[in-house]
């Protein structure tokens, strides 16, 4: 490696900056790997629990190891009363991320493992997010609906759980099970960009509740995990059929974005959204309401076939694109969809902050300090003269 | 550029990742320079508030454009009744970096400007917090020990302010500009992990508040602004002139680090160093205490001429040696120390956030998406085959 390279203004858009253990994505090919496993190959086999024991632990959980996983995650469920305190004074209009960025940066407060910088102890605050994560996001939704944040059932799985608190209703098998594969599919993505500003505050040797604000905060970019609420408001706006190739051409010749197409990695489908789309199908079908799931195909094959004659090129379907009428289908609020997204990504996030703070393998992460390039040149390439305020 | 670079694991070190026209460190010379002004110029020169607005807006304001933006941080001060109630819940033992992250997050949820993606709704978020930092830290120090947090002098200056709101004591003018002085050299480093951070978390439109959070969060950590609170407690662990040596040699036998000494990028003193240390001796000889300074001046003397008859090479000290003695002797508790860093550091936060979001030259910056290297060969170079539950 030379001294000093310079690749300014790319977004590290091809440079590998680390390596991992978690996951791997492969763009060219369309697979995403979790510790070995192929999460298409997880997805319907293995409940949310199961992956985020094998992204911690590196193995999936044999039936004890994930009853004891599974009862730890149950009694991390519940919030400390000073948490719903203060959730209670936060405005009902609050946007649902930046509570959840809030919320994480509170629970850090009531942790005793704060302070010990032990791996045990980054662990043990991981799994209590993992815990909270669903209980938060559920809690604030009522809350801000001026009702009481409902307990946790200790009889239903993550997914369920969390589709419970958040409607007051246990959810039938087979929705939660969509759910639960939900979850699993956006546990874990590599260095995405939430994942890298967890892991860059981690080098510091910030704690776990620190470093996964920082991924929150990231994942709430519109540019990030913010896509799949405006997938769902894109389909609104879309609303009927007959719009579509309008919609389509308009939105390109205007050089826009459709949204849950294109992404940062992917040359091809991304595979996730092969396992959602068929269950956004068979939610419809069962709500005898296709309509945005109908939209969102129809969409997808009309832009995929605009992007090939107007642009010259292919564009594919991400993660959000099937996932919005998904989580429509299953009564989740349009402004929860993100921090569901969190509430599944937070295994991964975890893992990560664990690897790069006790990875044991050489070579060791670093504190990140990268350089960068001054350009502002306000006194042209010298130093400006002091001003003093009489002369200004 | 090639398509792909693997400088995995090197935190980014030597690399040029961006261009800024907010900052140039030079870390051979030991210049640091904000916007074309060098900070030794601007420190005893310049305000806060002068600093602030030349970060923000690029030039050195005149008299009506300081006195407009120093009413504008005036009428921001003050924290919204509800952010009062909030932190009124939060456990008096959290960690103040831990709460300056949550408050940062919940001054979100009382803001009209989030959601609106404009430049000038940013500005107007940054400028809320750099005014809502001291009231934070000095309401929280309040809160803790069960006092009424103390609501700002509209007739003191920025530094003199938080002194005030943190003490009940409007300081002698002479520690006013010390500390003024303290937060014009901490207001701005370039691409240092905090910054980095707000700036990961800005590029995925992420509004200011969330980005602005990533930061304080890697503020935090012991590698980075944690720093000057761990040089406070090792000079009242050595305690006494007559255990420097020992410590000295201890810690490098020992192989471990002297807090305060060495950095990321210079390789000569840090150039605030050299003005902080003689703010430091004044204000000891004025307190008739030079105790901290002296042993400060001791230890420096002592460990770069260890490290180079020991190690072979020079040590320098950097910005939080000096500062921490300079901190203790204004009356700062020492757990302050790192949120004292923060109330200057939002400045450059700021700015970093504004240029990464809405650059006006070519090329933009883009979202931070790097590669990592996939590692984990769990099942060899192939996938693993899904093992069900029962043969686990």
């Amino acid at each position: 490696m030379e001294q000093t390279r310079n690749i300014a203004n790319t977004g590290l858009r091809g440079v590998t900056i680390a390596s991992t253990r978690i996951s791997d994505v492969d763009g060219k090919a369309g697979r995403l790997i979790y510790r070995g496993y192929p999460a298409k190959d997880l997805a319907g086999k293995a409940t949310f629990e199961e992956t985020a024991f094998l992204l911690l632990y590196e193995k999936l959980p044999d039936a004890g190891e994930l009853e004891g996983f599974s009862r730890r995650l149950h009694r991390e469920h519940a919030l400390p009363p000073d948490m719903l305190a203060a959730l209670k004074t936060r405005p009902a209009a609050a946007q649902p991320m930046d509570i959840l960025q809030s919320a994480v940066c509170m629970l850090a407060h009531h942790d005793p493992n704060v302070g010990d910088g032990s791996r045990e102890a980054a662990l043990n605050m991981g799994i209590r997010l993992i815990a909270a994560f669903p209980t938060v996001v559920a809690g604030w939704d009522r809350i801000r609906r001026g009702q009481a944040p409902l307990p946790p059932d200790p009889e239903l799985g993550h997914a369920a759980n969390f589709l419970y608190m958040l409607s007051g209703r246990r959810p039938d098998s087979e929705t939660a099970r969509f759910f639960d594969t939900c979850l699993v599919l956006h546990a874990e993505h590599a260095f995405n960009a939430s994942t890298f500003a967890a892991r860059e505050v981690a080098s510091t040797q910030a704690h776990m509740y620190a470093a996964v604000a920082a991924g929150v905060g990231s994942l709430s970019g519109a540019l990030h995990g913010g896509a799949n609420t405006r997938v769902m408001k894109m389909l609104e706006q879309i609303a009927r059929p007959e719009n579509v190739d309008a919609y389509v051409n308009q939105t390109l010749a205007a050089g826009g974005k459709i949204m849950g197409l294109g992404h940062a990695v992917y040359q091809t489908d991304d595979p996730r959204a092969h396992i959602l789309a068929p269950m956004s199908k068979t939610m419809g079908e069962r709500l005898g309401d296709t309509r945005w799931y109908d939209l969102s195909r129809d969409l997808e094959k009309k832009a995929k076939a605009a992007f090939l004659t107007q642009k010259g090129r292919e564009i594919y379907v991400n993660v959000d694109f099937y996932s919005a009428s998904l989580y429509h289908y299953m009564g989740i609020p349009t402004d929860l969809f993100t921090p569901v997204f969190a509430v599944a990504r937070i295994a991964g996030w975890a893992a990560h902050v664990l690897e790069e703070q006790f990875a044991e393998a050489a070579p060791k992460p670093a504190l990140y300090r990268p350089e960068s390039d001054y350009i502002g040149e306000y006194c042209g390439p010298a130093e400006c003269d002091f001003i003093p305020m009489d002369q200004r």
